[in-house]
């Protein structure tokens, strides 16, 4: 089951200057809602700290527990801005989901916050 | 015949937020209207929906009806774009289709939409 | 509907000598004749001429009648080496064929005739 | 669970013939015995078969089956090949598992079947 | 000889919609005026149409008029985009010419108009 | 033990102009603070200097100091900007970090300093 | 018009030792002898000499005589090894011709000879 | 220190099969013996187990130790192949060191084991 | 010795356009003043001409001049700029110097002049 | 002038075992022998020691003193031979040059030593 309680964070150790930081699972993977088959993707995640970093041991259990579940593309990578922007508050942040092709057809989302 | 009857949409499950979709189809393939040959090429659609996504099956479904008609490149994107903008009305949308080379040239047409 | 007899051969200009002919076809296309959707693929064929070489228009127009004709993979490289063989009566002739992924795998056909 | 019976086969249409199929599947993953997170890795399996053919879907099935179990890299490609072998005595196969890097390091086995 | 009035024009079928036109020639060939030498490059027309779009083929004749013309890069360059914009009137027009190495050097020109 | 001093400078010899010194150094490790593993990445610095430029022997130095020492990402791409820009006084200088795969999420990180 | 007086040897300056010289001309073109259109080419040529060694000038001078010459590609590659054979007596020689998609095809032609 | 102790091994699961098992750390540093700056550099490994397999962990244990130890590129690849052939008593092993460059020259060292 | 007065010019055959032409010289050699070794890398010159271009062939000879010249990268690149702005008092020139790894370590300057 | 008595080696640490080592330098630079500009290369020396190793920086210093010669590439690569074989008495040696291209053409030489 999707657990965003699985995320941590630690205490930005630069709070006073801007920073980029970004993160790339190429190992993402969970079931389509329709046919139950698995779904293949890469997960990348850049974001500028505020008071927050998310612990990356963290972050990837979080990831893992969509691995048995039934989603949509467009529905898990917002919910995956949701779920990492409620916790850490960051002052901007973008994921991109690239997902391995379907019938010959490759789709990539890519949501944006900013605050 | 090309049907764009077949196309087929869903409610964007997050509309207020603006995000990009990409889609990309690298097997594309109809016939030239002068010579008959077959014409092969890759569509790339990108998007940013407003209340309603293109239901990816039916997208396909839709591009293989150019199969086996004859049609111009710079007529063929055009097309697209106007279909896919009919049934969805985007906040954006931009479609490229890339072709393979014919006589040693390569062509390619990039086409935009803005609400 | 495929075709055979659209297959024209000259004269091998040097019947003397073995030599190898590589001709690359990566515009492929034929249909699934479980699902009826379009398969994509490369075909190469590799052969040493004995006393004729196949004409490349025809063999284009050839493999073009595969377009709207529901077959497998395995018969058509096999029956693509049948066809070819019999026309040709090569020394020696290879063909591969690779195929775009289906359900995220990819298949491909190696086949051998040898005198 | 690890399911073979899940394999499907069909006749090999050509089976006076050797000839050569490669199939590679580059969306696997299972889990680690030791750690219980999730392995990633390509399975290309290529055989000449004699009186059957696997059937993709059903060894896409199969090969799904890994998902969740936990198992070694060097018992889960002997394991596989035993499975295969065992269905479509074929003339030859060879198996080969890559995996993605853990600590740095990555694997790849491969394991051969000859009649 | 050069001959511009090869190139042939058709009526933009989609004249209200800004959208961009990529025709590229990777077997571009001319002399060098100097050492009367073969020049070898890809050249690179990018144009938004207004009324008219060029008919590729007739774009194909009239590059290999340069086949056996001494010419230098920059004037070649130059020369394309007068013909083209003299007879396309586009509403922009971008042409790069990359040429092969001569003495280890390799050079391009890009070169643009707009309306 | 990490130790600015090794760092040496130079006079620029162009004061008068803003040009820009990319230098790359892809053998770079430190430590894991957590777990004493190693851990390997690319260091990228970028800047435009004032009156002083950065001796790359001593650069070297100064980042071979990290070898055996346990540190956080983010903790030392900042700590590398700041020491680079309190000798340098450069009139802009960004540095990015890209660090190899740990159990499969690999990690970069860019921060920037202006005047 | 195709001259292989414009071909000049040099003495093998060590030719007590079987060695191995890779010749490759990435800019090659001829004319199609059925459309009259320019086809492009690499020409490798690979060989051991005797006595006799090709002087590279005189070879791209050689090879620069069919630009203008309609030739078919089987009749080409043979046609250049006959006429290095004849003039260096080789120990061995193997030339492959490699050329452009026509029609979305591409073709090699690969000659040896072995003294 | 270098610190063979370190390696463990496991049962061989399938010890009735050849089969061959690859490894690949491309993190490998240590120390050049004259200057004592840091070397950096890919460690392969191939062999075919008899009764044991390599526990990875432990190899990446094993392989640190070399990390702060002065070391030739041909010292360094012969010893690994004695410390892991004497405690797997492997039917082969073939071990490849590839270093990255000093003074714009790389190296890399092939060492084989047969039984 | 470097030499500057090497270098040629013509007149630029379009002074009423502005357009770029791109110089790539992937042979620089030049040595390093204080180890006397040589350097090697690959300088990009970028301008737009205004009434001069530069002759390359010139261009060729004047870069070689730094052959057995020790300079320091920064040095040379600004020089180079310098020396041709002197001379073409071009309407723009970017030159970029990407120099191969010392130590592990690679560089590259790049300097701007604008009219 | 070129100087094989720079060349240095140390004693074959590991002589009861055949193993190889490669050798990569890819900034060899020489002179035409007909015009007296520059040449590029890399040149791959790939040897089973017996006695003796090559000692990495005196190769180094050996291949520089080519830089100012007028030289073959033919000669070159057979002389590179003579010397090293001449000091190692090496139990197998090749050594490759590849140049780059000149008017087009690009040229490699492959020689062989064995015992």
């Amino acid at each position: 089951m999707i657990d965003k309680n699985l995320l941590e964070t630690f205490e930005n150790p630069y709070p006073n200057r801007d920073y980029e930081i970004l993160i790339i699972q190429p190992e993402f993977t969970s079931l389509c809602p329709k046919t139950g088959h698995p779904d293949f993707g890469t997960i990348r995640i850049k974001y500028v700290p505020d008071r927050k970093c998310i612990e990356l041991k963290s972050l990837k259990l979080y990831l893992q527990t969509y691995r048995n579940e039934g989603v949509f593309y467009e529905r898990l990578v917002n919910e995956v801005l949701d779920d990492l922007c409620g916790i850490l508050e960051p002052r901007m942040m973008e994921i991109i989901g690239e997902f391995t092709p379907r019938g010959g057809i490759s789709t990539s989302i890519k949501v944006e916050y900013k605050k």
